[in-house]
């Protein structure tokens, strides 16, 4: 089991005591390249002491939910529901679909398709949307993880009218969407069709936990029945609804993220071919993806591999001067 | 809806917004005596930026885990998991237990029962453990909110016995059970039982979320497929592994608030008379409970009354002189 759960994740990325135990003489500090979580996060508001004593008030989960709505643009008749982290809300939505027959768009986010499967769901991956065949439940990430594809608004919105067709879902997971918003399905959302939303990429606060998923109000009330009241801790109900309600944090940081994600390509073209990724992190293809990698965690510096990929490797943005010097010193002795 | 809610939330104590609601004259600030949670919280210690960044670790949340098998005295046996509050395992559990008859020793917390009835149980309420019936699901709170009634170990031994001999399950809520050790089955805990623990109350920390679910792997493992990876925000790993190792804490806020609350029983004395309750709250039962009721919510403070019984009031502790001086004052003047 300890094995195992090892093995799983030294793969996963974003837990650097699996790069402290892959790389023990690696120098200190370690940096963490292996997420797509901002590396410059939302500046902690003061927390008054109460969020931390009481149970979180019905007052502060309604500022929340209605801060959710504004920033991220949910329509009046979607229903809304708040989890501790989207993941929980991947872990739960599978019991409320019974019996599905799953189709998985990857290679994409791990978490998904084992999700399903545990609940019982036949799950298979495909490589096009076109290839969904007699699925029941359609499940991409969108923009993707970690190639940053977007799918068509047009092509999804067909999707979902010939899934609700046969009592069918779109899942679509928007966890890096918050920089790029016209890929939201959220402002025209159909029945049919559930959106998961991460609060702690864009903002940068993923130990937090913040997550939300939306859509038709008998699917988010089944989720929220699974949650029950307080699930959401006072803290983050606070820092959320604050988060959420500035626009003009959320537009600086884009442009910000956009030029490190610039800054990055030009480091990392000479290694390889920038294949995708977002502003929060980018994928680059190279045959010497399993030797830079070994090469980087022995300078400290850890990054995303792939297990279904050996080619590939997904960067994130380097939070201070510190971490890019070492990253392009790092490189520049390949 | 909304009505439904806030009757519900009216009835349910720990929302002062409707208390506010329901007395907007009273004068500031509230005194909220309707939880049970410590007043006097554990001291927060600094929380590095880290803990809200970075996902939760593995390593952060074996350190919480090991605390808490240390502080609760867990078996090594037993599995646990952690969650963002009790509640969530309260929700989840009955997903775990097909086709459930369930027995709910009552009145207690008034979360039970309806978990269960929601994942299609059959629940009936019964005032004695002797009542069981042919329950395969027995759920007690020990020591019981509101009463403080404690159930002998050996009986709920032999229950568990009995239970498990039909392949059924007893669930001990032991929310109140950190300033009563001798009442926790823990030590001895046999298959066929399932423990809840929730750090908020004895901690004084319930905006946190944090809980745990102690009993057979196979029900801790299956809980903890529910929940999923990162369940529980950085901060609670963190604030959780450093207060539950803190056992000099633990007995020194044992000792303040038993005195608390026999202070508590002699201001109270007066009025009605003192029917159980734990060092966390106190339980007077009077036939003017509910113009006593009505009384301190006109003077700000907000006690718990209950739908189930109209004779009786449940205090939580006052936790500094003004709040003592405030009660005191309101009381004086019935």
């Amino acid at each position: 089991m300890a094995a195992e759960e090892t093995k799983e994740a030294i793969w996963h990325g974003g837990d650097l005591a699996m790069a402290k135990a892959l790389f023990p003489q690696a120098p200190k500090p370690w940096i963490d390249l292996s997420t797509g979580i901002n590396p410059i996060p939302y500046p902690l508001p003061e927390l008054p002491l109460s969020l931390w004593q009481r149970l979180p008030g019905k007052a502060e989960e309604a500022a929340l939910l209605a801060a959710a709505r504004k920033a991220y643009r949910i329509r009046a008749e979607s229903g809304l529901v708040a989890a501790p982290g989207t993941q929980i809300l991947i872990e739960l939505l599978p019991r409320l679909v019974p019996a599905a027959r799953v189709a998985v768009l990857g290679p994409t986010y791990g978490e998904h398709a084992p999700a399903w499967r545990k609940a019982g769901a036949e799950v298979r991956e495909i490589a096009d949307l076109a290839d969904a065949g007699d699925a029941n439940v359609l499940v991409l990430v969108n923009p993707n993880n970690p190639d940053g594809r977007i799918a068509p608004q047009q092509t999804l919105v067909a999707l979902i009218g010939a899934l609700a067709a046969r009592g069918g879902l779109l899942v679509v997971d928007e966890a890096f969407a918050d920089f790029a918003p016209g890929a939201s399905l959220l402002p025209i959302l159909p029945d049919g069709a559930l959106v998961l939303r991460s609060f702690g990429k864009a903002y940068g606060l993923a130990g937090l936990r913040l997550g939300f998923a939306i859509g038709e109000p008998r699917l988010t009330e089944a989720l929220q029945a699974m949650l029950g009241p307080w699930a959401v801790a006072g803290p983050a109900l606070h820092v959320g609804a604050i988060a959420l309600g500035d626009a003009d944090w959320l537009s600086a940081a884009g442009e910000a993220r956009a030029a490190d994600s610039g800054r990055l390509d030009t480091l990392l073209g000479p290694y390889g071919r920038i294949v995708g990724g977002t502003v929060l992190y980018r994928l680059l293809e190279t045959p010497h993806a399993a030797f830079l990698f070994e090469w980087l965690g022995r300078a400290g510096i850890y990054v995303r591999r792939f297990q279904h990929d050996p080619t590939r490797l997904r960067f994130g943005l380097p939070g201070d001067e510190a971490a890019w010097s070492r990253l392009a010193g790092a490189l520049a002795t390949v």
